[in-house]
């Protein structure tokens, strides 16, 4: 049986500022709309590696929406789990950068279609496909998007399943104080745990910046798999037994935005289909470069012909123990 | 005493697709954020024109938001009106030009900052400085907004002030059911009524495309003063006794939208000063005129003397009765 991964959350559009530090407080120029939204691109990423990918998430009734269903469509995703919501507004995210890392958002979310989403929008028979559940922190907007994790997670784990989390924070986002609440909460049934090496300070087990020390509270509290995301300086996988470190690819920085999201998608699915660690963390080292030299947040997304290409192509730089 | 106006309605900005047909339905270019909301455009236009313009709106607490206030503080509004409510996104516009009349817009409205109005936030004392009330019908989206309306309607009218409305029917919002009561509540209250020619038929009062006929009823149920916009075929004036019409400049289309709004808050802010309405109808089409030939909603308001010199720079039409 092909193995079938989930995950529930934003579908937005994002329109993206064409100038570093243009901002949103003077008229400029954008390019847009391009399909968005941490949990779609990783979505459209395990699709495209050949997983099975449900995507429970709501749209408006608008031009927005529907092109981001046609997309996620085309690349393989199953939209059964998308929920069209009248009188609602597709979301969508502007971003400008400020420089290669670092970007400001302005979002409708919380109040969007996706933002919407209720436990009732996720379908136990869909759900019942699939035998490992995907949530991004930016998710967490909300008690109802809350109440849907829940709902996935005790399916899933119900059937022997397995749960990953990607914290994907937004400075502009911790100004929600039931995303800090919920955090604990998922930590709790995670299986992989795929924060950036910035993201650590916030899962607050260690009160420093001693990684080793908040790497071992990690597992110590039950985590399996704690992956790392560097950026430029590559990621690193830890369990209770082994650790590796894959250097990055040497790349070319177009955009950014859904790099790490290609990256956690690619690790989890050959992971779970039986990559060793050390490998799946190079294929996503690979869809992670593949992702930041195309512009827009989801059109970086892979094949797995393709990240094999890649990094035939690219000087590898191979895994350190 | 300075004659002041206040309206009460949407406040957002505005992205504007570049190429015609462009859409939303694929990734393109955009303009933008421009400050933008009908009511807003009215608000600057008025307060450019000299006269005291109070806005009652709400924002978040974001990028955008803050670039409303500046310009509309900027320009003269007094924006004490304007409140910014936490964990709210300010609202925002795409629009994309079909051709120079008919546009395609998304709307973040209904759920966004100016969407969760109400009457609360409507400030007695600000409203007692007022002598006339203003109200887009694109305003009119929720109950919150309906009863913000009522409070300013019966605060001004207690104080023997006016009211003007302008129906600013966009084909987008036609899918919301208390908008359409409410034209009917509002068209009691209304002493200056400002629809576009295309918009008489949804004040049914003639099952018919026959104007003179809707125009004679409009005029008969109470309302003294009905102008109509007819875009390039210029405006018309009605009352009782007498009635006049203004062809239009001849003026470069670079942007429409906003100009109605521009015409609009001319012609009343001129009208309730003393303007007899066949020069009120002039000055009105040349703002509008001034405001299509700017790129951005509100870019194109402009001042009395930029008006003046512009009728003086232009081939003038005349007035027919």
């Amino acid at each position: 049986m092909k193995l079938t991964i989930c995950t529930i959350g934003e579908l937005l559009v994002e329109f993206l500022a064409k100038k570093e530090n243009q901002g949103f407080s003077s008229p400029g120029e954008f390019w847009g709309p391009f399909p968005s939204g941490a949990p779609a691109i990783f979505a459209d990423q395990v699709a495209k590696l050949g997983l099975g990918s449900v995507l429970f998430s709501c749209i408006g009734n608008d031009a927005f929406g529907e092109m981001n269903m046609a997309r996620l469509a085309r690349d393989g995703v199953c939209i059964e789990g998308i929920s069209v919501l009248p009188n609602t507004t597709t979301g969508s995210a502007f971003v400008s950068y400020r420089n290669q890392t670092q970007r400001d958002f302005i979002f409708n979310m919380a109040n969007s279609a996706c933002g919407l989403l209720t436990a009732d929008n996720v379908d136990e028979q869909l759900l019942s496909n699939c035998q490992h559940f995907h949530i991004m922190g930016s998710s967490l907007f909300s008690f109802r998007m809350i109440d849907a994790m829940r709902k996935a997670i005790e399916n899933v784990k119900s059937r022997n399943g397995t749960v990953s989390f990607d914290p994907n924070i937004r400075k502009e986002m911790l100004n929600i104080p039931v995303m800090l609440q919920a955090f604990e909460y998922i930590l709790d049934y995670t299986d992989i745990f795929l924060p950036s090496d910035s993201e650590l300070e916030y899962f607050g087990l260690a009160k420093s910046r001693d990684e080793p020390l908040m790497i071992e509270r990690l597992l110590s509290r039950g985590i399996k798999h704690v992956v790392i995301k560097r950026g430029p300086l590559g990621a690193s996988y830890y369990n209770q037994q082994s650790s590796y470190h894959a250097p990055a690819y040497e790349a070319k920085v177009v955009d950014p935005t859904g790099a790490g999201d290609c990256f956690g998608a690619t690790f989890v699915s050959l992971f779970l289909s039986g990559y060793p660690p050390e490998q799946a963390l190079e294929y996503a080292n690979a869809s992670g470069s593949l992702a930041i030299s195309r512009r827009g947040p989801m059109e970086g997304t892979s094949t797995l012909a393709e990240i094999t290409a890649y990094m035939a192509c690219n000087p590898h730089p191979g895994v350190e123990n």
